[in-house]
């Protein structure tokens, strides 16, 4: 898998859209995926392999881009996994980890305003 | 404008990926713009054109196909505008008030995680 490039969270921040903290969110993780790694991460996935696993399906270069992009945003760490050579481990910073609360938001609209829906995901709370 | 198309907030949900609920309800809102539109609609702004003055300055075709991509998920109304003559009047449904701790959750993380965000928006709480 393609290495994250390194960019600092600042270079993220020079796109703004305007000053709205809203906008400056939506620009980061204001898409159909990335919030869905973020939920794995929580949920205590941590290689490339076991977010592909999950039902949604997500597309081989679509993680990798978002990998790259949490990562750019300082949401993300990558390192060298211990359990898989060749492989890497990514862990949420405490910048990603303060994501929580979006999360939790985003999970409660859906289950009261989207039938079908289940929280059958196990999402502690973060350190 | 295009007259938002009829469809059932049943159609949206028939595209589920997954029974996970922070999916499915990024499938409705999960990208940069959708909920800079509810974000306009909370701070009082009902009319199209009200919405491209935004500072984002969303485009009028990424406009038009949200505000119709909204009133089919059951999370805006559109009437006939009673200040505009052939111009619509776009008002949350209670469904879509009930993002406003969506919005706050992403506003919070915005203005605690990305330095030169704003809070100058008044956004009333729902009635």
């Amino acid at each position: 898998m393609k290495r994250p490039t390194k960019r600092t969270s600042k270079a993220v921040a020079s796109k703004k859209r305007s000053a709205c903290p809203i906008a400056c969110t939506l620009d980061i993780v204001g898409d159909k995926w990335t919030l869905l790694v973020i939920r794995d991460l929580f949920a205590g996935k941590s290689h490339y392999h076991e977010f592909l696993q999950s039902p949604e399906r997500i597309a081989t270069n679509i993680l990798a881009e978002r990998l790259t992009r949490l990562t750019s945003a300082g949401l993300i760490t990558a390192h060298a996994s211990p359990q898989r050579e060749g492989a890497s481990l990514y862990q949420l910073t405490p910048r990603g980890q303060s994501l929580f609360p979006v999360l939790v938001a985003i999970r409660d609209w859906g289950l009261t305003n989207i039938t079908g829906t289940k929280a059958h995901m196990h999402v502690p709370t973060p350190k």
